[in-house]
């Protein structure tokens, strides 16, 4: 049995744990926190809840830990941190500030002997994975990502904190003429705007200015002044009734060329009920390639990229390439 | 550069002739037959054409051999014998014999101390990688692979066979409503006849019984019988001008649950208009792993299944990180 530690119990955190119970060579050994262990309940009856004050101790007791905190200001400092004692992996998601987040937990990785496996997840992830795959069977191509129908956090975050707004919920959408477009090999430019829509579902305070909420978001840099955003206002009853899921999904496409007409589309696609929990999948996916890697003696910084695939499965290669191939 | 021989000039050998000149770090250093090398016109000019026997003597100007021939009596022969001199490529497809197949290249490749990696294209290929990846990330739910719309040299070589029949062609396609089912996670279980219909386009001779020909195409064992199969006579002139590609593609999806109620759907499809062409994408691609997994000195067999996906890539680590992660 592969011994898991999961750091941090919140969506992702508790998808992990979701995660780990269908899996028959994993078990949970415990939940760390930094709130009063004394104030978590966990789902698991078997397992512990403890503070991560003295998680060290637990050195012997945990093959891997996977860090589910968040990437702004937790795991840049976690992920170095505990690589020093445990095999561990993370879903680091700011692609700006991943070869600096390679960097610091490659060194310390390289120090301890562990293997520290980050930016895992669906993108960076699996979309990743299916962007390096269409780059080097179709060199001479383009790449597509779209994002949606999904709940995107950071623009939801983004709404609340206007003025006269008490809860939002902001869906990020595919525009379908530019996927099809893409699938028919046309090989389009896109514009940010022709690629996705934004639709917002806003509960206002009583004798808010809607106009000027609705006029706030279409008009906010970054977030939305480059989008077709449409902005609903409800009820908190209908916000909570129709839009409490955590929906999200998107398409990979790659389009490419072999020879003068003759033209490949390959698509990859997701549809999930759950973001963090499809997200806590692939994390456990990759701890056992982490646990897997370490066993043989490797250590240091990875990537989804620098896995062979076969690490992820509890089947042997003989039983892989007898059923699977 | 990676110097590339190729061994077999059909569709396929073509293919990769093709693809080689697409990556600009490989290059095309001959193309080996079994025929006589002054019947064969191949198009690189800086390339030559060289007899297979004798091929042993250009064991220091080829990175890497790929090897274009049949699965059913060439593969089998040819990549256990041409792995004692090189690092090979195949793309042998026959399912139920890829562990016989492994065995007998690994044997060979870890005497020579040689790379040969089996069974690339994309089923096997992409599409096994894409259940090996769903089955890792989603444990709890199914696999599905649907094929086509696309040319199936097999059931068409058959239909050739029957007494009467000029020439022929056959499409394999995928039936819309079990795929709609399944992006629906339905998680139908599907008989042979609900998943695919099979078209046949036939030429007959003058004279020939039509009734007796289609008759025989949809009651032939393994091939016809158990599939919902449509048979239109044309002309030879029709078949030509309409039906002289070789399409093909298809669908991998894996529907999973990670909690009640909380579902996933996770699908890949390809879109080729050119069967050979797409493959021998795959195999060059490949191509440049084998180079550098020897250079890391690895030997033995190896599948898709083995290879970290940054062996793909002309990219470093860096770039790859920086750029697609």
């Amino acid at each position: 049995m592969i011994k898991v530690g999961i750091l941090g119990y919140g969506n992702l955190g508790r998808g992990v744990e979701q995660a780990i119970n269908m899996n028959d060579d994993m078990e949970l050994f415990a939940v760390f926190t930094r709130r009063n262990p004394d104030s978590l309940k966990i789902k698991s009856e078997t397992a512990k809840v403890l503070s991560v004050d003295g998680i060290e101790n637990y050195k012997n007791d945990i093959d891997v830990l996977i860090i589910c905190g968040g990437s702004a200001t937790d795991l840049p400092e976690q992920t170095p941190k505990y690589v020093q004692t445990f095999n561990v992996v993370d879903s680091f998601d700011t692609h700006a500030k991943i070869p600096e987040h390679f960097a610091s937990v490659d060194e310390m990785a390289k120090k301890s002997g562990k293997v520290g496996i980050i930016s895992v997840g669906w993108d960076p992830g699996m979309f990743s994975l299916n962007r390096l795959y269409g780059n080097a069977i179709l060199p001479n191509g383009k790449d597509y990502t779209f994002w949606g129908k999904g709940v995107s956090q950071g623009h939801s975050d983004a709404i609340r904190r206007i003025e006269g707004v008490v809860d939002a919920k902001q869906y990020t959408i595919p525009v379908d003429s530019a996927l099809d477009a893409v699938r028919a090999g046309k090989n389009p430019e896109l514009a940010t705007r022709e690629k996705h829509t934004r639709e917002c579902f806003v509960v206002a305070a009583d004798g808010a200015d809607k106009a000027k909420i609705e006029q706030e978001i279409k008009t906010m840099p970054n977030y939305f002044a480059d989008y077709d955003t449409t902005v609903h206002f409800i009820t908190k009853e209908e916000l909570d009734k129709n839009h409490s899921g955590i929906p999200h999904g998107g398409f990979v496409l790659r389009s490419g060329k072999t020879s003068d007409g003759v033209n490949h589309i390959v698509e990859y696609s997701l549809k999930l009920d759950s973001n963090p929990e499809f997200t806590a999948s692939v994390l456990v996916a990759y701890a056992r390639a982490a646990y897997k890697l370490n066993k043989e003696r490797v250590s240091g910084c990875k990537t989804v990229f620098d896995i062979a695939p076969a690490y992820l499965s509890p089947k042997t290669n003989e039983e892989l390439r007898a059923t699977l191939l």
